[in-house]
């Protein structure tokens, strides 16, 4: 089941659906092994559309996260060209696990079914490293959600440990330029640990998604002054993805205005803005049972576009991202939530004409400290020590009840 | 919490969600009244954006379907600007139902949270007559799913009836060139009641979707000629979306060539290919415990784009409409899946040059058959009698286990 790349044309070994279950049968241990999947195991010579079509090189996408609801919304919008353009040839790599392997191949099926002409290689596998070989981007959805009765700390320890792993499986084998996006609890910290076990990759390629975040704090102060979303820009989340997540309505503007002078409720903004964003996912959940699926995968499609292309003039947008070398004087050493623009490149600079209040650096320093005590909570995830748990309170994430 | 349309200025009488939450309270019977939702509720001149963005005029899209699966992936299609193009501002008007009602404000709080500037109105309602007020397209998703010892003629009915008082309410104030396009099952059946329940608009604009089942016998001829999906056109679907169906590797060509010159098992063509596909569905509910929703959604973008945009030369694709006037000899006053053609006007012709042999005809026989009986069985819904159910057999929807 091997890939080969030679001279352009991608060789695989099937022609068939049975033919796979075969092998799989065959293999010593089939689920250690990247599979492809169906039609996508198929022998083509994509140089030759690279070069009658114009395409670009076709690029290698990992995304972890079972077949969950995010993640097939996800997979869906990636395959149709929607987030890499409609001249991006993609190979979708999926990193299920056991349990989720059928539910993968499912997720397969119907990508197959939707006839993506840019779609051009599926593989499933329960191995990181096996999934992570040479990928330009990593979609980290994957994570166990917090169980009855399972502290914060034990929830840091126990998704810390996925992380860990799929950090260093990144520094084996992945792109020495990969770009990786977590998205799964705790994200700050998870990409964190991430970053610390993939030292052989730039500590600024690690982002945790802080979007939803964004689009949410936009909407809200949209709703609030009475204007359709599309005016609202340089809205900020500064720190962690958790209740403590500070939405910065003193730099946000609204139709070009400074918001404050726009929304003249102060109360509102200092008393039930922030809480209105943070609590959105909880309302969603209540009010559908389901938790904000179709919105976060948007949010990712939005924070891998805002990568990719040109940040818009005077504008920026939000993602936790490497404090090292920050000018806010934010703590060095931890994943945190700030303002970036990007010239389209995949890589990014933090904005530097922001302004802050004591209001604004009095909460940016809660978050701060609850990303420190989470960093001491996961020093054995790191190789910083012995870790020492003393978080400042039991947070929620966002959407937790 | 009526929108009024005044020179291009759309007027809602909300202002943020606290406001729409008591408005609600205080109408007579809310449920009964289209709502705008949150941010989609405000005033602002799309005309202005209109002129600056050369954006084309704002279309109003009617979706049926609660908050299932399916639903929530297509509309996040088409708020995208995936399927009508980047530069044609929607309105979204959801019909939803008592018990959904919730689901489908959480669906559209998630659209706001997703920031899609060319989504610019939101209306939910459970009233399909204010649903469907002006709707140039209607996508008819929501239908009784078959319960326990149910028989078809049982499904029959129970979804006639409601198809029947939605062709009665497209009829009363849709667009008089609305497009209509039924996905729920037994969704030929469906469309044909609709029409007849909608004499007012043109029977050519009600299309059945078998788009899916298209896509999934491409799928399966280039499996099995070992290309990329993308060589295989020319595929046409014949007649119910049932078991009955025909996937017609008679016409079909691969990279050009008749599939029998490419594929030279015709034991597989005759006896497994058909199979395959119609049994795709069950097989994915089997490896999955859930049903192709996100597929079937990308065959619905589908659909639409081949009606709005110029079929390639020499290709076709298929859908469910009306056999009046067909060249195939096909019942007249049915609706049967055949191959379209599109000039990308909305509007379709039936394609000409098409052969067939024994087999293919035999089988086009038995789903002519099918639906002639299924429309005896719905004659009180049609307007024509009294009904007769002597279904030939009780078949099965692609998908049901």
């Amino acid at each position: 089941m091997l890939q080969l790349l030679e001279g352009g044309k991608r060789i695989h070994c099937h022609d068939n659906l049975e033919h796979t279950a075969k092998s799989k049968l065959e293999a010593e241990d089939p689920k250690n092994k990247p599979e492809c999947f169906g039609v996508f195991c198929l022998t083509y010579d994509l140089k030759a559309e690279e070069e009658t079509k114009s395409w670009k090189k076709l690029i290698n996408i990992a995304v972890s996260g079972a077949a969950g609801m995010i993640y097939n919304h996800l997979l869906f919008k990636l395959a149709s060209g929607q987030v890499f353009g409609p001249d991006q040839p993609i190979a979708l790599k999926l990193l299920g696990s056991e349990r989720s392997f059928e539910a993968l191949e499912g997720v397969a099926m119907e990508l197959e079914d939707s006839l993506f002409p840019l779609l051009r290689e599926v593989i499933i596998s329960i191995n990181p490293y096996e999934v992570f070989q040479d990928v330009e981007w990593a979609l980290l959805i994957g994570a166990k959600p917090r169980g009855p009765g399972m502290e914060r700390a034990g929830l840091l320890d126990i998704n810390g440990q996925i992380f860990a792993e799929q950090g260093r499986a990144l520094n084996a084998v992945a792109s020495r330029n990969v770009k990786v996006i977590v998205v799964g609890n705790p994200c700050n910290t998870n990409a964190l640990i991430c970053l610390k076990n993939a030292p052989n990759i730039p500590a600024k390629n690690f982002h945790a998604l802080t979007r939803l975040d964004e689009n949410r704090a936009k909407c809200q102060l949209a709703l609030k002054a009475g204007v359709f979303y599309d005016q609202v820009s340089n809205a900020t989340i500064w720190g962690n993805h958790s209740t403590t997540q500070v939405p910065d309505f003193l730099n946000a503007r609204i139709n070009g205005l400074s918001v404050k002078e726009v929304i003249k409720d102060q109360k509102w903004l200092e008393e039930e803005f922030t809480e209105k964003v943070q609590k959105r996912g909880g309302v969603l959940i209540k009010k559908w049972g389901r938790s904000s699926a179709a919105s976060t995968a948007v949010s990712i499609a939005d924070a891998i576009r805002s990568l990719i292309t040109p940040t818009p003039e005077g504008d920026w947008f939000s993602s936790g991202v490497y404090t090292n070398g920050n000018p806010y004087g934010v703590a060095e050493d931890i994943i945190f939530s700030m303002p970036c623009r990007s010239k389209g490149d995949g890589d990014y600079e933090l904005v530097k004409d922001v302004i802050f209040d004591d209001y604004l650096l009095k909460r940016i320093t809660k978050t701060e400290a609850e990303l420190l005590a989470e960093k001491r909570c996961v020093a054995h995830l790191t190789g910083e020590g012995i870790a020492f748990c003393d978080l400042p309170e039991d947070t929620m994430l966002p959407g937790e009840m």
